[in-house]
């Protein structure tokens, strides 16, 4: 199941978007609960199960949906529920049960709905680059596609009602991807988090609640959404986000101007040892893909395709190697097929 | 001065001996002290400058130095100084100060006396690989001929007089520097080292005494020379040799059979570091180097010549990248330098 992901060229992974150097993704997240149903957590799993059942018989007749897949996670294999978490298509969360769960993806994977999750839905529209007026348009076209078919609850006052209190209001999780090598470089990245922690923006790792940041990716969100309407939400990210990106700029041009040989030191050796390493953990590979890729930005390595790098960052995953090589694969295999196909697609 | 050392066709460095992928040299430095004469700490300047005229009006009668020069060691720049302590051909500390001090050095390099080092005369042979007994018969005759124009201070009782008492008797010190990677890998190098010292040899590294080993050399010496003869010394030194020679070939079996994936990670890291970097410090590049002349040993790195890894360890040297330039270098300059230079030659 899932193979043609892999080679989906349809995708979002392999497009770009505006300012995709800095502002690696960005991704909107509604969440929805039905009127007349306990939250999943309290529902039983006839209660879920007709849910997934009445999504199921209806989700093609919304347009945007129609070439969408829907499947049930009890029938997802162990190997594709890690496989499809790497892709952010779903949350850790949703995999620690699977009974009453499914889930529909678009096929260029900028959709996903995960139904039963923490709310009944969870509604992610996901792209390339710095594109949130987009993802809104389209996820408040899902939105007002699904409440034809389901009733929502909603509270005149404090608006769409959650599982979780924080997600009140709007139910609305705006995030951005950012690949901010220079700030960490230059160290300025621990000033740009305690700016974030004071204007209540969380900062999370490559792998989303709970990671250490990886490979310089930063990942940017709101923290409740109660008080404001889904515009400011976005405004208010937006600005945020446009701010960090003139810092990074600001930190590429110190790099570049002061301490340049410094820089392509860093920028050669990531290359060399993706080059050459025979054994590579994830994190090292990060590691090294987010300084070739600033060292693309800044023109230090030229006659790599940006493309290359942006696949890379996906597939040197380990659900995405064991896919690729189609079998189970132990860590010490991993890394060492992770190392391979770095030099192979490097060369 | 010296310049044309460093494109020196005719100098040991550039050329190999018996086993000398595990032992890079062998040396033998024979100490000798002037029978009607202070030791130099205690001479005047001007008995030492009696004994460096007399040397200098006589060194060209014995056959074996007729090639040689002769220089007084306040003629020497500084840069040349450090240059001669890189390529082994004499002290750190016969360069604490420099009145009534010269150096001859023969055209290969092999041969070197300082005079009025702590002794009146050092008199050393170096050569590649594993020729300790050949060694000895060189340095053996320049003594012989040297004491038909000076009388050395001699006892019957405890033979040769020196300045140091761990070196009276033969006054000979016996040394081989060994590239045991393998050893330093598979954490045998403790052992080793513990097995040394019981039995009175001493391990230093690269840069002889007081300095730590780098990039896997270690100096093996005899530790006090008294109560045996020159024979008998460098039985027991080649003795010993042979053993550690044993185990590193163990060693390296080992890796080859039980570890070749991290054996071959690590070579090719070296390498890549080698091949990519913009700066790089002599202590990194000598660990890559050891790492890449270890993997030519071993077959896993192909096409590429050891004697370019022979001419680089010596090369990279702070000293020798001044040299190479013509000019005096700051310590990021040659970093920057020296990784230039790797680039270039491994490319």
């Amino acid at each position: 199941m899932f193979d043609d992901f892999l080679s989906n060229k349809n995708s979002w992974h392999n497009t770009e978007g505006p300012l995709s150097r800095i502002i690696f993704s960005s991704r909107l997240r509604l969440a929805r609960n039905l009127a007349d149903v306990p939250f999943p957590w309290k529902a039983t799993t006839a209660q879920k199960e007709a849910i997934c059942k009445k999504i199921e018989e209806n989700y093609r007749k919304i347009p945007i949906l129609k070439d969408s897949f829907f499947v049930r996670m009890e029938d997802v294999a162990e190997l594709d529920r890690e496989f499809l978490l790497e892709r952010h298509l779903l949350s850790r969360e949703f995999l620690t049960s699977l009974k009453g769960k499914a889930l529909i993806v678009s096929s260029d994977e900028r959709i996903s709905i995960m139904i039963n999750e923490e709310d009944h839905f969870r509604i992610q529209f996901i792209t390339a680059g710095f594109e949130l007026k987009k993802c809104w348009q389209i996820l408040n076209e899902i939105d007002t596609q699904l409440s034809k078919i389901f009733s929502f609850a909603f509270d005149q006052q404090i608006g769409y009602l959650t599982a979780c209190p924080t997600n009140v209001g709007t139910a609305l999780r705006t995030s951005c991807m950012l690949h901010i090598p220079a700030l960490v470089l230059t160290k300025r990245i621990n000033k740009m988090l305690e700016f974030m922690a004071k204007i209540s923006f969380t900062a999370r790792g490559f792998f989303g609640e709970g990671t250490q940041a990886l490979g310089n990716f930063f990942q940017i969100s709101n923290q409740g959404s109660l008080g404001f309407s889904e515009e400011e939400l976005i405004e208010n990210i937006s600005s945020v986000v446009n701010q960090i990106k003139d810092q990074e700029l600001e930190a590429r041009d110190i790099l570049l101007k002061k301490h340049r040989i410094s820089l392509e030191d860093n920028v050669w050796r990531a290359f060399g040892m993706l080059r050459h390493a025979r054994l590579m953990n994830s994190k090292e590979a990060l590691a090294h893909l987010s300084m070739l890729s600033l060292g693309i930005d800044l023109d230090i390595i030229k006659n790599l395709e940006r493309q290359t790098i942006n696949e890379l960052f996906t597939i040197i995953q380990p659900a995405h190697l064991q896919k690729i090589e189609n079998k189970i694969l132990k860590e010490e295999e991993r890394d060492y097929i992770r190392a391979k196909i770095l030099r192979e697609k490097l060369s």
